[in-house]
């Protein structure tokens, strides 16, 4: 089994994993992974991914290898039927069926070119070590979803005690780059899932596009959860949560100067003390890290009581735990319903 | 003891660690490496030398860990006598014998440079490590030499049952770059010594150099195997196993224009199933990996059953491993002849 | 607890660790880190400190993951308040309570920036990463330290028998670059702390600046030694041991073409033999480690019977051991004192 979207687990399973992440933050460390190892694909940075599945791995006995194409060894191809006679000397197709033979299981980093969306959206690369691979494969961000990122902020909501069917509004915020829409496209997914009310609050030129909002209503409906999106601060009006975000142009995707031009101007979209003021006392400030202070988000939201994004980013390290214990270990955690 | 070559093997501790390969396919985990740790230095990107050897040590119980000159850490200096005022911060003879107090084994990789033969020939990274150390050294890529490779590929000529005096063809392909001749060296000495009846399949001005066709005269003495080379496709004639691989010219070494003159009108020696037609019926592929699709052999070899590049891959974890126990397990495998 | 500077440590601590370093040298093995992580995270290179962090943790039953910013993550902002619409994607405010919640301690490498002495004697990024965190903060060298050198260093001091009030002359040389003062401050102050005469044998405008001396005499009245500046020969009379080591021109610090200027003609600042004439019989010769040889110092004197850089460099390995140990078990060395 394969973890490449939050949407492939069904309810149960997603249940139970949150029950082990929760399990295994009362209980770091144990070997129920031992002689396991993952490998690890960055084609992209990281900071919280990479350290906290190192970190998951050998918490519960096992160990990692991490490759990066384009600097450790030579970057791959994925396309199929490509006489590859440019700078891309291996494909996915030997090296994904190679590694496999060297680790208990794959975990890829590919983020969206931002060139073409429906490019984009059929996730060529996570698509084709996929496909050419037989052993469980985990999704460490991908072009339009980062499902480790969702699995541990449903688990946050959790622990904030957010209700199931509150309010969480999903803002964007001004960036100097058109940052991918997979952390949106994840967050949206799984709030609506867990049955709340989201709003998605953008400017104009940044809507949640087509494919990514297919993909919101079919989770709305399998959860009980609505959705809508709006430039109007009235989004912030009773919610429960602000968990904000950037991201670039969705009717300028891929075009540099039209991106450039819609961000113009649009330097007040970072959060700070008074977008709370219509939210629900105490709601709490949520982003998926890393963050550009006074820029996203305000130095006072995030050194004061509202920000839980510390909290929000060590239940990465719970939730992939968890999620690697159910992938790969032979013994289950019995004592877990 | 360490493992530039695997000439330097003799014949009963090399059916020994083939013996002890076979084993730990079998019976993957174990702690035989339980407190041992391996130094890795990677002058040059690495795919499946660095995955396995991480992944190997961590299976057998033991650890690694990586550098990576002119990344992680400085370039190093190998040559003797020279006054280092230039971009070179740290010497061998410092660096070796440093790094083997961290560790039990170094593995090094050091690809040839490709500006003269004689200078790559004498292997000058690899011997300075050598020089300046005591511990195992692990040979994970010379310029001449690829003896994992060459151990990895004695066990899959096994496991496929060629023959122990079948007929091998090694075979030149077009490529867009002048690669090294390590692959083509290691290979063809063991192909030799085990037996075999060498062709190699080139064009003109892509024969072994003298030191290669010396060591390939020797091996072949040794195991009882002999070789010859053409460019003819008579070549293939007969052939039990074809294994590609492209090289730089050896005529024109180190002389980019000349090498590119050479290879111009060879995009055809593309490896594709009309190749196979005058080889045994089921005759395998094999490369030793990364392969450029379409380019060294078509995707309907790689995608069909001729293919067994992901076993022959694999085989490198399960070689590495008996050679990682050979040189550094305190107790050994009783129950292995 | 954290580690940033030797100096911190009380008198029976350091000489609890450095007991536990002899312990961990004769049994190197255990198990006493078991569960354990250690985050490195390297803003510059390093060969010693990562395999000899990796290393430790591996043999202590233990494991570590390293995230070097500009590479494998983004670049760290450090400084407060500032609006982060630049290079840097994540601010330490962030990342380091994050990433402690994926380990039990973390190392920082952050060197000088070499611009201005004021700036860099504030140790802007490790004082950054030390505010924003809990756990215990390993200093791998920053803008003016490096206790882990020290600490290895006064240990090779023990081991080599240099007596307690011996004289210890801690020579510049030259070298093509401004290095940073991390090392030579660091050594400088535990050499007096241990109760050495200190001679810094340096030409003019290389002398200690204010805030280095200061130290110096600081850990001089704490330890009972003693030092002095001076660009004579007459320095090494009578020398027990001679440490070398380049640093950038202090009086133009921040200033290459000044620093250039100063260094010009003094490329006979490079140890040989002759500079031991002076010296105790059989004196050694000492050297952090990377060392550009015959620039810094003679290939006679590092293959020659005075160097003990490898011993040196070794020490390294159990001095952080014991350090890890110290910091990190929950269990402690009962049978050390």
């Amino acid at each position: 089994m394969s973890y490449l979207s939050l949407d492939h687990l069904d309810d149960d399973t997603l249940a139970r994993v949150l029950a082990l992440a929760r399990k295994v933050q009362q209980e770091p460390i144990s070997d129920v992974l031992k002689g396991k190892v993952l490998g690890l694909v960055f084609m992209n940075p990281s900071l919280r991914t990479l350290a906290s599945m190192q970190a998951g791995m050998a918490q519960l006995g096992g160990s990692s290898f991490v490759l990066t194409p384009g600097a450790s060894t030579w970057d791959l191809e994925t396309e199929l039927g490509v006489v590859m006679d440019g700078t891309k000397a291996e494909h996915a197709r030997e090296a994904v069926p190679v590694l496999e033979q060297y680790c208990d299981a794959l975990g890829l980093r590919c983020f969206a070119k931002g060139v073409d969306l429906t490019d984009d959206a059929r996730e060529p690369v996570l698509s084709a070590f996929s496909e050419a691979g037989n052993k469980p494969l985990i999704n460490l961000e991908s072009a339009l979803d980062h499902p480790c990122q969702a699995l541990a902020d449903h688990k946050t909501l959790d622990d904030l005690g957010i209700p199931k069917d509150g309010k969480i509004v999903l803002t964007w915020a001004w960036h100097p780059k058109a940052l991918p829409l997979a952390v949106p496209a994840a967050v949206a997914a799984m709030a609506v899932r867990r049955g709340m009310e989201l709003v998605v609050h953008r400017p104009e030129g940044f809507g949640m596009p087509a494919p990514v909002a297919a993909r919101i209503d079919a989770q709305a409906a399998r959860g009980g959860g609505s959705w809508s999106e709006t430039d109007s601060p009235d989004a912030l009006e009773g919610a429960h949560v602000i968990y904000a975000k950037s991201w670039g142009s969705t009717t300028a995707y891929g075009d540099a100067a039209g991106d450039a031009l819609l961000r113009q101007g649009l330097r007040s979209w970072c959060v700070d003390e008074d977008w709370f003021t219509p939210a629900q006392p105490d709601a709490p400030f949520l982003h998926c890290l890393p963050v550009r202070r006074n820029v996203v988000v305000a130095d006072s939201i995030l050194d004061g009581p509202r920000s839980r994004v510390v909290l929000q980013a060590g239940n990465r390290l719970h939730a992939q735990k968890a999620l690697l214990w159910h992938l790969l270990a032979s013994r289950g955690p019995h004592d877990v319903q």
